[in-house]
């Protein structure tokens, strides 16, 4: 075997079936033909269809989406946030101080609220923790063990398998047409490349997020990359299109999120020249996923539903645009 | 047209004549048959042939290069900094402050020697005023316009032809084996993106390089990324590493530099599991390029050299393992 990687278990291959369907009965399956779906295929078409005025080079067709709430779940918390939770406990024992200081004293008497009450603060803190203090290959394997096994708590299905089947079909669709599909997220970079290859097709050198520092090592004369208890970049509202620039160096001629933490990237998408595509996704399904927008504290979508509305971005609505939710139904 | 790079005028295509020589007589035309060239073809087919017990999945093949001094020259001063010190002449009329004060001053009366003298800290000085104050949309255009212009003092030739014959059929011929290639380098990763996909055949999302600071800011309703005068990321010496895990997320099986600058990025492609590759490039040759190593203030290779010896690397003697410098022939 050539890395960890490639030695672990592996996950559900999920995209390909979205694939197949794709190949069956026309693009989008998942998707209703409503306004959504039909604004999806007639961007893509005009970008894309020989003899278009519109036409867009293979090279420069990159589009890039959000994680959270865009390509998988965020509720009750972020998913990310859970991984970092259970972590806390595995590592409680080696860390008795914890029993006295907050927000770990809460967390471990089984409070969350006590313990989130501390805000963004407390939350950084948490993952600081479990996510420092080790090499990336170590992290990876943490990483990884959870991804395989951790199951939510409501729908008792592994994470991984609590992606949307319809953006699965948009990444297969896009991809299908010559996209290049990127992950842009406030989730942490390690953490994500354990799975989206996967599970959404997307190669660990396309996904882009959140990062701690690291520090090359000679260990025992061998290198080693050590994540260290230090924020690197914070890749949410304006530092998603700061990180888009760094890391792919061209601007998406499409992009797709669900909160105003994708206002800017969606923003940055929109204003290169020629045809450009935004879409938000809006939870609206309280009985097939969640439903939440303006004043929920976790993915809150209000500034940017504004803009939506009033530049005529695409707006799923979840409850009316999509047959199917996961690829195994509904919550 | 789609962007402002698309729109600039095209810089010469260099790296397809490679590609064709590579059809017509096997790979690496311009190398010898060497002990150099034997070590690459021999790497390249255990990791790419259908049942050797060395294969490496497609996806895995991530081959990283340095740019200064392994793709292309760098005397008698990296070209980027010739770029920066032309700018200083043209910014110089809206710094009338610049007269009294160094390394402006020395450099405004054509002391290079003088304005260099303040070593590192007025290299950074002079790149920081000439690579920030504008939006990333102005720089590309200022460098474009640069790079398709600016001549090399002693070749006469644009500095994007001085780049190395033999490597970039070394780059066409491990992409014709599957391998994804990126270039790590300390140069600045906006200015190598401007002739990185033209010249080398290497797309923006795939250069990887020192940064500056950029902001996300709204101007007249468009939005734009600012540069700023700050330092994000020296992409150098044990920087080229974390680099390489922030922005690929995969461990390189093959590594080429030509200085010390590049011993960690070369020692953490060899540190993974598998067969591995690790090339310097030796600059051996002053009659058609230029004979520098351990005491240069540009390039220096001293400690890289020792490692790449005890180690058993290949190391490329310019003058014995090249038969042509340049597209063009020889300095």
């Amino acid at each position: 075997m050539l890395s960890a990687f490639a030695a672990l278990p592996a996950l559900p291959v999920l995209f390909p079936a979205s694939a197949l369907a794709d190949i069956a009965g026309g693009p989008l399956p998942s998707w209703n033909d409503t306004a959504s779906k039909k604004a999806i295929t007639t961007f893509v078409e005009r970008v894309t269809k020989q003899g278009s005025p519109d036409l867009v080079p293979e090279a420069e067709r990159i589009a890039t989406f959000d994680n959270d709430g865009t390509l998988w779940a965020e509720q009750p918390i972020y998913f990310q946030l859970a991984f970092a939770l259970d972590r806390v406990k595995v590592l409680a024992e080696q860390h008795p101080e914890w029993k006295d200081k907050e927000p770990f004293a809460s967390l471990l008497k089984g409070d969350l609220k006590g313990a989130l009450a501390g805000g963004e603060a407390a939350i950084f803190q948490i993952v600081t923790v479990t996510h420092s203090g080790m090499t990336t290959v170590e992290f990876e394997k943490i990483a990884h063990d959870w991804i395989t096994t951790a199951k939510h708590p409501q729908t008792r299905k592994l994470y991984a398998e609590m992606v949307y089947q319809p953006m699965l079909e948009l990444l297969a669709y896009l991809r299908g047409n010559g996209f290049k599909t990127f992950i842009v997220s406030g989730g942490g970079i390690d953490f994500m490349r354990v799975f989206a290859n996967r599970v959404y097709g997307i190669p660990p050198e396309q996904v882009v997020g959140s990062s701690g520092k690291l520090d090359f090592e000679m260990r025992d004369g061998k290198p080693i990359l050590m994540k260290l208890p230090e924020l690197n970049f914070n890749d949410d509202k304006a530092g998603k299109p700061v990180q888009i620039q760094m890391h792919i160096g061209r601007r998406p001629i499409a992009s797709f999120g669900n909160s105003d933490g994708d206002l800017q990237m969606l923003e940055w998408a929109k204003g290169g020249g020629g045809v450009r595509f935004a879409l938000l996704v809006h939870h609206t399904d309280a009985a097939r996923e969640w439903a939440y927008d303006r004043n929920s504290s976790i993915g809150r979508l209000d500034k940017a539903l504004d803009v939506a509305q009033a530049e005529g971005w695409t707006v799923v609505d979840m409850k009316n645009d999509w047959k199917t939710i996961f690829p195994f139904g509904s919550k």
